[in-house]
């Protein structure tokens, strides 16, 4: 099976969508609602869900419980993904108790920080540990992705660590570029990025018109 | 000039890298440096530039000063950006202080929530108000970059009042997609969706291997 990132990023998001809409017990989704939510075409959506082998579009659409059931089972996302966070500062202890993360497949299995104070004062109901430990916790609990909420110029050394312990995927939130083996699968969340982003395309807008 | 937006986001990159390039005193950067560092091609880093009429592409490779200056003039990223960050719960507060967005040229001028509770307890140098005071401030301060970090049940309604007071551009933290007029530039940056590519993309990795 050979899926493009888009492919993948798409289909990523088009579970995402249907977890509410299962919950609110819809039983049926069109491939223009689809579209429309995540932001592409109809012919994309249906392109990208045979892409994955899985067939049923009727003329009510996809049948929602059992193109989510498929889409997970193509893809890995129907169990549940251990996950850590590195950096419990602001940002990282915010993402600790991140609400989504637990529904939507992702459990967070440990927090770690290199400061003994700050992990005596941080309130949260997961276990916290050293920024030492992170070799031994990664093992014992079958630590997957490991997300880093540190200082930039600690982010290559942390991710280093992680890799080594085992984890199999890192999910960068500083803006420090990391390099990683080519095993290890690896993304950059640059908040300032997005607003960059955004600050561009407003201008180019003003511009057109 | 009709630029793609993949052109404009790997420009951002680009643009975020010289920072502290520039900082640091780099006098040059080759394309293949910029292109290792943005993860595209060398090819794709000239011509991304050359799009938006950048030339000075020499033996040393660019001038990283003068690189930084135009593609900032071309997309208006030199001047400082107003932003204000509604819901102030762990993952708003956190964003307020978050000392990257002051470092690259946007300056979160306001914070607001609909709770007087939290708007009392909440330390930070960034003036709070109420969601009341939305219209009132957003104006006043000429914010034009709204950040969501609601719970999604709220997330429309407040992106509706942002918008009536003036901002260009909403930057949505929350996982509901919220519908915009078209000039009105949108970002989903969706946490458990990087996750969950990163879990489909192992078990890719893993199946390959």
């Amino acid at each position: 099976m050979e899926l493009s990132d888009n492919t993948i990023e798409r289909i990523c998001k088009v579970f995402g969508y249907l977890n509410p809409l299962e919950r609110g017990a819809a039983e049926f989704v069109s491939s223009k609602e689809l579209a429309k939510a995540i932001g592409t075409t109809e012919y994309t959506v249906r392109k990208d869900i045979s892409l994955l082998g899985v067939c049923g579009y009727t003329r009510k659409g996809y049948a929602v419980k059992s193109l989510k059931e498929e889409l997970g089972r193509k893809l890995n996302l129907n169990k549940k993904r251990k996950a850590c966070i590195v950096g419990l500062g602001r940002l990282g202890s915010a993402l600790l108790d991140y609400e989504k993360f637990q529904e939507d497949g992702f459990e967070i299995v440990a927090g770690f920080d290199c400061s003994i104070n700050k992990l005596e004062r941080i309130k949260t109901p997961i276990d916290v540990f050293s920024d030492n430990d992170i070799k031994e916790i990664v093992a014992q609990r079958s630590i997957e992705v490991g997300i880093l909420a540190v200082p930039s110029q600690r982010a290559q050394d942390v991710a280093d660590k992680l890799i080594g312990a085992g984890v199999k995927g890192i999910l960068n939130f500083s803006n420090h570029k990391v390099i990683v083996p080519e095993n290890v699968i690896y993304l950059n969340l640059d908040f300032t990025n997005a607003l960059r982003f955004i600050a561009a395309k407003i201008m180019i807008n003003q511009n057109q018109n």
